[in-house]
Order: C-alpha cells, then sequence, then structure tokens
C-alpha cells in the first residue's frame, strides 16, 4: 500500500524541484546538495568554504536539521545569508522546504549550497532542484558505506572524504574507499580534505570553482 | 495525505511488535534495539560483546542494511546465530522484518540484538518488540546530536559513547554530550568505551547483564 502514494509525494516534489531548477538555470546560479551521516563535516565544510570566499561573492546556504538551528548559527558568522529549514521530523529536505526558504533570501545568489539532513538514505530519493551532488563521507565511519548506502554514492556527482588528519588513528583504507565509491558511480570525483587542519581544502574549491 | 497511511503503517508494526514482545517476554529473551548514525561502530559493539561471551550463551543478532551482508559475515565468525536483513533500499528495520527473520533462527537464544539500519532519524519511528534501546553516538560526530535529533535519544535507554580513544585527536566535549543526551533524555544511561582498545566495556557488559 505505500508505494502508490510515495510516488504520488515524489512527483510533487518532482514538479517543485523542476521549477527551481528552472529558476536556478535561468540566473546561472550553481546548486550543490550535500549529503552525508550526521557528523561527517557537512557544516564544518561550509565554514570552511564561506571562510574563503571574498565578500563580494554571491553565495547563499540552507541547512536542514530536524532540530535546532545551530548549523545557521555556526555559518551565519561569515556574512552570507544562511537560512535553517527545520524539518520538524522528516528526515531528508524536499524541493518545498527549499522553495519556501528562498522566499526570505534575495535572489542575487550565484552559488546556493543546501546542507541536507544528516542521513545518508533518504534524501537520496529527493530532488531539491540541485545542479550536483556532493556526498560527505569521513575516514572514521569506514570504507564500505558506498556500497552499504550506494544509491546514495550512485547519485553523487563528488564525494569528499573528509577527517583525513585522523588517518593516523582509524583503520580506514583510503583506495579501498575510492574503490568502493566507483563500484558504484564510476563517474564519482573523489577529493579528500580535513576541515580541521585545511589540507585538501584548495582542491574542494577548484572543483566547485570548475562547476560555476 | 500522508499522516493517515503512515498511522496505518505503524499500526500495523505496532502490532507485530507486541506479538514479538509478547513472544520474548514469555521465554525470557532480552532484546536490544542498537540504532546509530552509519560508521558510529554498533557493528564493531557486537563484534566486542560476541567476542567476549561464553560459547554456551544463548545470543543471537540480528543485523540490517540497506544492501550487503557485511556485517553479517563480520558478526558470524563467532558463532553465534546471526541473520542480515537487507532492507533493500528501506531506512530501517521494521517488526516483521524481525518476524520473518527469527523463523530461521532456533528459537533457544536469551539474548537478541537488532543492529537497526545506520540512520539517526528513521529506525526511532519503528518498534521492533525491544525490550531496550541502545543508541551509539561516536566522538567524532559532534556533542550536539542528541539535541538534533532528539527523538532518538529521548527513547533511547542507554547511550554508549564509542571511540573514546579518539578523544586526544577530535574536539569533542564528553561532559557537553552527556548534558545534552540528559536535556532530552533525563533518564538515559551513558558508558563510554573504545571498541578498539577495549576501555570501557567491561561497563558495557556490566549494563547488559543488568537488563537480564
Amino acid at each position: 500500500m505505500r508505494i502508490p502514494l510515495e510516488r504520488k509525494v515524489l512527483n510533487e516534489n518532482d514538479r517543485i524541484a523542476a521549477g527551481l531548477r528552472e529558476r536556478f538555470q535561468a540566473r546561472g546560479v550553481f546548486c550543490l546538495n550535500l549529503i552525508s551521516s550526521p557528523g561527517s563535516g557537512k557544516t564544518s565544510l561550509l565554514e570552511r568554504t564561506l571562510e574563503g570566499f571574498d565578500k563580494s561573492r554571491k553565495v547563499a546556504v540552507l541547512t536542514g536539521d530536524i532540530q535546532t538551528d545551530n548549523d545557521a548559527r555556526r555559518l551565519a558568522r561569515f556574512g552570507f545569508p544562511v537560512r535553517q529549514i527545520t524539518t520538524g521530523g522528516a528526515c531528508h529536505l524536499d524541493a518545498s522546504m527549499v522553495e519556501r526558504a528562498l522566499t526570505d533570501i534575495a535572489d542575487d545568489y550565484q552559488i546556493l549550497f543546501l546542507e541536507n539532513v544528516g542521513n545518508l538514505v533518504c534524501p537520496t530519493s529527493y530532488d531539491l532542484g540541485e545542479d550536483a551532488r556532493a556526498v560527505v563521507l569521513s575516514v572514521t565511519e569506514g570504507e564500505d558505506k558506498p556500497l552499504k548506502y550506494p544509491a546514495t554514492f550512485h547519485h553523487a556527482d563528488l564525494m569528499v572524504l573528509n577527517k583525513i588528519d585522523l588517518l593516523p588513528y582509524v583503520p580506514f583504507q583510503m583506495e579501498l574507499a575510492r574503490e568502493n565509491a566507483r563500484r558504484v558511480q564510476p563517474e564519482i570525483e573523489i577529493v579528500d580534505v580535513s576541515c580541521t587542519t585545511g589540507e585538501g581544502l584548495g582542491r574542494w574549491r577548484a572543483w566547485l570553482e570548475a562547476q560555476l
């Protein structure tokens, strides 16, 4: 009984997402949907990214969470428009949440980051009108995650391997993680970063600029 | 439109879960539902737990994942009955999956571990007939997680703070994590462990034995 309704909800989501995508394309906006487990470092990656941007850059961020506006507060201090989407229980962002949150932001951003709810499963099914998806995997989580959550990695354009400063202390095999990601998505691009030490953030920024 | 159907699905789940709980209570089984983010260490905790059990203990494990039977293979080597539940996309275990998986296991276990799908959100809503819930939080994930995923921590009896061997390398504040957990669940018990070094596993085992 569940499937028909889920399909209806997803069709409605796709309709709104298509509208968002059209708006973004008409204005030359690059929109990135960031997906990961809780605590993989999406917010830290955005902090380091915003920190590195010239204040004249036209950047906006929507950040999703079940509860709390912790992430919006962490991100707002860089001076760019940031809005918290508190889903109140929902395990993912959907296109209508994004549409609503954007009404409150001046329409001149050129880069839009959508930080999804921390969840490696459910966000995958919801198109938000984005141009690209990045999945963040931290080296403390284990290199089997692309195989265990294949849909999320299959639909990602980029895998950010985060927390590489912790590699000396965990049994994580970088090459195996990359192989696993490429097994489910052979075209995936991969950058290794540490949001703590800053290592690799240049490659992440280069990837981002190349998308604009 | 979504709520009535979700309620119907949950009612059906509750009915099956109540049946499981009755079966477990009639036989004096202790059933523990383990919930966490992907990569927090549920499987590692179970490995160390099974490893420490006398072979005569009557223990069984059901381990849930979207894809792969990696976890079942990791856990099967200790000689206790272990079954993988591959949900094929579903973001949580439900009571009917547990019921089906149990048909294949001899009915003499006294401890049943249910390792849920790695997800801090969705598993919370699904009663599996368990006696207790444990949420595993690793110190690499950030101490704000109980506030950001309050339902999961609110319904937990125990929080296992895992990977404490990594504390020297991450900015995690143990006392703040404990405070946050107690804000959403004042009665929660907390044990700090490292499945890598074995530190704290005695307290975890003591908690477990006290439930039997």
